[in-house]
């Protein structure tokens, strides 16, 4: 009788069943896999994918496109508090994706299913006439009702981001052709800030414990923030000079003032943008510290509606769009 | 200020925002919902996508798309004796995709959740320049350690399966331009059971019974009974003759017996193949009546490798290929 295990089955077993160590993926040779929060959790739920062509080059390495693909989603459990629990992988490959590329993937997975402790669950692997789309759907953590969302900001509440904004739009701008005077170690900067995202994990249990709204900022701080202050019903005033620069960014910006847009709107920043209320900044900043993320305060929520940024003078600045849409 | 509405939100707005009717979903107004399975249960977790032009064909209508690809993973949440809770949705769309398709693939979504009482609670919609791909990835309920496996099926359980087989394999062959001899009322019924799945989730509380190991068929009797072999770690004996066809396709391989091997290799089946002990094989006869889902057993398992498939004569069945794969 001849096998019947199909090319499918195949790549299943050389290059995903070893990355599905948790008892409940069964090692990926059922149907279906089976988790369970811990007593007193629940589990959050996120998926997010991304497309060769559209949100990274069809030439990236493997390895990174494995990694982005499970960033951009970690990046949302952070700022929601939870923590990673695994994931389920879904891979539409085109007829000439050959054994190296799979390998390096394959790779990549590895890599930062370690970091972040993080398995895979399951999945599926599918042939495709398009380019290589990658679909991840991930599972968190987070104790029963404490999800943190993004409609309970509250007037006078204070905005932090973490890390640095702007940098991965930059990134992309420099891979487009984009000629701006900077030195080799700033360009290397803004190209691994676009192509691989730093989920800010070590940060989600500080954001479960004392941000009073959170989100990601993936599709530009600017048009985030406006969804932010719509679904929580209020309004913020941003003071455009306190938002946090890499020094590559500013050097950009030095050189190409309009550049300032493209950092504020751009997308792919995957940094936590959340609300705290005043009674909590202090903590809030010792906590961040603790665990190692810079915390940025850019402003305050306010009542009303619209994120109002303004720069170091008080003048209000108008964007020629508010976010970013790869849509 | 511009509205912070990008086209990719008014669209979820539109469309999907109403079919997120759990509070967990927090109206997809949110980077994630939150889940968590009643007291003593457990969540099972399945991926499975459709692409255009590989799993369905691109002028299938839209609300066909969206019930196949839910349709297929309700299936294999049936087969492991779970019910569904809900699902992450990724969709991705070639720019040509208008509101009249997207209204219609939303219009099937509504009527699955509804009939299947299965929820949508978040996911992604990005542009390709693929064809159309829909990932679903489902969460489903079972109790605690009771997911029913594939690996379990033990010598001397009776094989059975579900409703009947081939008849998607045959569908696929009319669309691909067979020519057998069929009323228009056969016809429409193997083109029906293409486009259609229906899963079996009035079984899953008679599988999570009685049920020694279980899994669905989605590519073909023959291969995937074979899988369930492998991974339980013994043989099987069908009698071909047994397995269930429907009248069409009775009608299909008295014309044309060679369509025998398609009916039995072919996928898309979506019924459930299960293993029971002979101490509970008239329980779960009566269970799955009781359930108004027509179980017929068609072998049973014994010690060694491999399932056998014989004819009502006892000569052993050869087929070229075991399984389908789209791969």
């Amino acid at each position: 009788m001849s096998s019947d295990q199909s090319p499918e089955d195949n790549l299943i077993a050389r290059y995903f069943a070893p990355l599905a160590t948790d008892p409940g993926a069964l090692g990926l040779s059922d149907d279906a896999a089976f988790i369970k929060p811990a007593a007193g959790c629940e589990l959050v739920l996120k998926a997010d994918a991304i497309v060769g062509g559209i949100h990274f080059f069809l030439d990236d390495a493997p390895q990174t496109i494995a990694a982005k693909a499970l960033r951009i989603n970690l990046s949302d459990l952070a700022s929601k508090g939870a923590k990673p629990l695994g994931f389920l992988l879904t891979l539409a490959l085109p007829k000439d994706i050959g054994e190296p590329w799979l390998a390096a993937f394959a790779q990549g997975l590895r890599e930062d299913i370690a970091t972040y402790k993080c398995p895979l669950f399951g999945g599926d692997t599918v042939r495709s006439p398009g380019p290589v789309m990658v679909s991840v759907a991930m599972f968190g953590s987070v104790s029963d009702g404490r999800m943190v969302r993004r409609s309970t900001a509250k007037p006078g509440d204070k905005v932090f981001v973490t890390g640095s904004i702007g940098d991965a739009a930059l990134g992309l701008g420099l891979r487009q052709g984009a000629t701006w005077p900077l030195t080799d170690a700033q360009r290397e900067h803004l190209n691994d800030r676009y192509l691989l995202p730093l989920p800010r994990g070590a940060l989600a249990e500080t954001v479960l414990h004392y941000a009073s709204a959170s989100m990601d900022v993936s599709d530009g701080l600017v048009g985030d923030l406006a969804k932010l202050c719509r679904v929580s019903g209020v309004a913020a005033t941003i003071d455009a000079s306190r938002v946090p620069l890499s020094a590559a960014a500013k050097a950009v910006t030095a050189a190409d003032p309009a550049a300032l847009e493209t950092a504020l709107t751009g997308g792919d920043d995957y940094e936590i943008l959340c609300t705290v209320s005043q009674a909590k900044v202090d903590r809030f900043r010792v906590a961040a510290m603790a665990a190692k993320v810079a915390v940025t305060e850019i402003g305050t929520i306010t009542e009303g509606e619209g994120a109002r940024f303004h720069d170091a003078q008080g003048a209000t600045l108008t964007f020629k769009r508010t976010s970013f849409s790869h849509f």
